[in-house]
């Protein structure tokens, strides 16, 4: 990082980490917590300050910052040539907007990284046939308005335009009132225009590649999930005058599912399935009297959608075997599918061979869910591209990456978007340069 | 019930089980609900109403009613002789107060059925040598104002008067200031008198009486219980990036303890081993994180503190065995603990008399705990008599009693509290009555 060094063809070029990483720096002032996290809320008057701030970046650059009608913020730098107005651009990004006590990398890394490509292509005097555009998405995170993933949502036209703008937070303020306040607003159309392809860097959130030691995650899709509310129902009875002999106790039966459900899902879905239990409740919550009905959250995921079916069998047996066992009752609520997403063999492929170029390890990965991706996969070829984050932690003040990881994203952001720029570059620069 | 007939001995004594009925008829008239239960919580507007009706009730029969400092209500038939006045009494009654939701009988049979008594008493000319005192403790309930079991605890020296004048409601008013709000606030020191004797009368809350088709429960006295916290602690995770074979999950862990606990109590502590998890939750209480912490209450009971201590053991073990096997932590953090308690040997053979005497089956239990009788205990023999109720069910709008096993407690009171006079009353009444 800094040294300097003359480059020759598009191939050797990488970005300027210390810069990106400088920047990265900057943003995270904005809505800084004590505990070195952020607080930057979609749409929120921090939101408002970190997107002036990428505006200001993004002007400086030369590039174009244009605003649809859910505030998603888009900075084109134009193609070459005849027909480059028109020609669909290569779209690079991710999000600003942060969980309420959130980190400083989930979202911004992206964003920023992209900038920093176009920077570098900038810098070493490489032009592009085709229009390469950085966005910054609203509201990614979900965790003011729900749901998450929502600019990329209506511009993918997976939601309806005038459901998110109404859309409220705890306080009643709605999605429409939020993007006014802050002047984000912006007369383009959601969506509706074609995408040549999508990249997204992105924090792991996970500790898969810090435990293999691997530097770069190749994003082959992102897996199914499904929530459910599994409800065990028994019957209420006083702790004291009840024995035990004459109880039918929700918990009791909540015991042998879980240890089956964990069971099942350990033994005959490892090592992609995966099984967790967020929420606990028992109703009605006294000390003294055995729960009447215990509610448990299940969020269940697998990259193949057969399997989850085989999964929700599995949890619904358990369910049976435990209930049998101790007279309670069940009922499995569903509250939300995600179909597992496979992203473009063109993508992947071209972000495998860019972290080989650049010389990083890298292993293949599916997403836990959740990503602005996810909604472009709908309308255009799309990969990601993740680096490691410490511990796998993540939504959480203490998230945290090196300089040196950031660096390595970015460059394999470069190179794969290169890689998908069709027509390719001159493979050759036009006169050497220094990277610095 | 309601037929005539001739009496010549005090054993033949039976009350008047349609006057007991309406009384406990129209007492549940104040703070009735739509459901058929009673809103009456302590203190309160309607506690004030039923005091009033109750006071009413004891003038008429001749009762001096006084009030102490915390506002048990004191209804005293003097006793006869030279000494009568400065003999400790023998105490009957209960509470009048409810649980927000809660039935007609717990609480109001007690007291009333203790007017009924000493209604009986005079209507046959029955005079005894000891005065007889009806009770209403007050805040049996502890549900606007803990702790539960207030008024009687105060006058065992159980709890300090100053401690209980200043507890809490919700709303930040204190018994203090409630209490003086309904002009119950009495000019009687609270307690440190000696009384010779306590008898309460109360609905079982729990289904043992119905099910084993008997009359009256000889209450032998009342199980310890002991509450914990139990917190299961691992690590907060994602649960779309993290592999299950990376995972701390406390859920998982609390899956073997459930298991474990309810197997080792229901096989090594049976028939009198309890244990109660009524409140379970999650944090952060995310759907999409593994939890960090799972924290579940305990209630653990058991007539013997012995067997409770080894109870207390076993689930230690389970909570070992389960994080060992899921790398979890755990800690039990004390709530409370009521040692068991025995009645009064005394009392017990008087009410299993009473019930011989007047035909009724019986059978020994152990009460689940929390009655005004634990705190006489301290302070004076003290015992008490269950009759079932429907279904066990109780703290709840549909507790529900007929008025026949009404009247068998009301006339095991009777005939208890007869055998417990010291001296008894003369066995021939004066002139045979008819007893109605």
């Amino acid at each position: 990082m800094g040294r300097s060094r003359t480059v020759t063809a598009i191939s050797e070029l990488r970005v300027n980490g210390d810069r990106l990483w400088g920047r990265i720096e900057e943003m995270s002032r904005i809505g800084a917590t004590p505990a070195g996290g952020v607080h930057r809320l979609a749409l929120s008057e921090e939101d408002r300050r970190a997107r002036d701030l990428f505006r200001a970046w993004a002007e400086s650059l030369g590039l174009a910052v244009s605003v649809d009608g859910i505030g998603n913020m888009f900075a084109r730098r134009e193609g070459t040539g005849v027909a480059a107005g028109s020609r669909p651009p290569l779209v690079l990004g991710s999000h600003l907007d942060s969980q309420p006590t959130g980190g400083r990398f989930d979202g911004p890394l992206g964003v920023l990284a992209a900038l920093e490509v176009v920077e570098t292509l900038e810098e070493h005097g490489v032009r592009t046939a085709r229009p390469i555009e950085v966005v910054n998405w609203t509201n990614e995170e979900g965790a003011r308005f729900p749901p998450a993933m929502m600019g990329s949502g209506v511009f993918s036209a997976r939601f309806e335009l005038a459901d998110a703008l109404g859309a409220a937070d705890a306080d009643g303020t709605t999605v429409s009132d939020a993007i006014d306040r802050i002047g984000y607003r912006g007369a383009l159309p959601v969506g509706g225009r074609p995408i040549a392809a999508a990249l997204e860097l992105h924090i792991e959130q996970g500790p898969v590649l810090e435990e293999e030691g691997c530097e770069i995650g190749v994003v082959t899709g992102v897996q199914g999930a499904r929530w459910f509310d599994l409800s065990l129902m028994g019957d209420e009875a006083h702790a004291g005058s009840t024995p035990m002999s004459r109880r039918t106790d929700p918990v009791a039966a909540l015991g042998r599912f879980l240890v089956d459900a964990y069971r099942r899902v350990e033994r005959d879905f490892a090592p992609h399935g995966r099984l967790t239990f967020g929420v606990l409740a028992a109703e009605p919550a006294s000390r003294n009297t055995v729960p009447g009905r215990v509610t448990v959250s299940v969020d269940l995921r697998h990259p193949d959608a057969p399997t989850l079916d085989d999964m929700e069998d599995a949890l619904r047996e358990a369910a049976t075997d435990a209930c049998l066992e101790r007279g309670a009752a069940w009922r499995l609520d569903d509250v939300w599918r995600s179909p597992p997403v496979r992203f473009s063999g063109r993508c992947i492929d071209a972000v495998r061979a860019a972290a080989d170029l650049c010389g990083y390890s890298s292993m293949p990965l599916m997403a836990g869910a959740g990503h602005d991706s996810v909604h472009t996969n709908d309308v255009a070829p799309t990969g990601m591209i993740f680096v490691p984050c410490e511990g796998g932690i993540s939504h959480n003040e203490a998230e945290n990456i090196t300089p040196a990881q950031a660096e390595a994203g970015a460059n394999v952001l470069l190179q794969a978007a290169l890689r998908l720029l069709d027509p390719p570059p001159a493979d050759m620069l036009s006169a050497p340069t220094n990277q610095v």
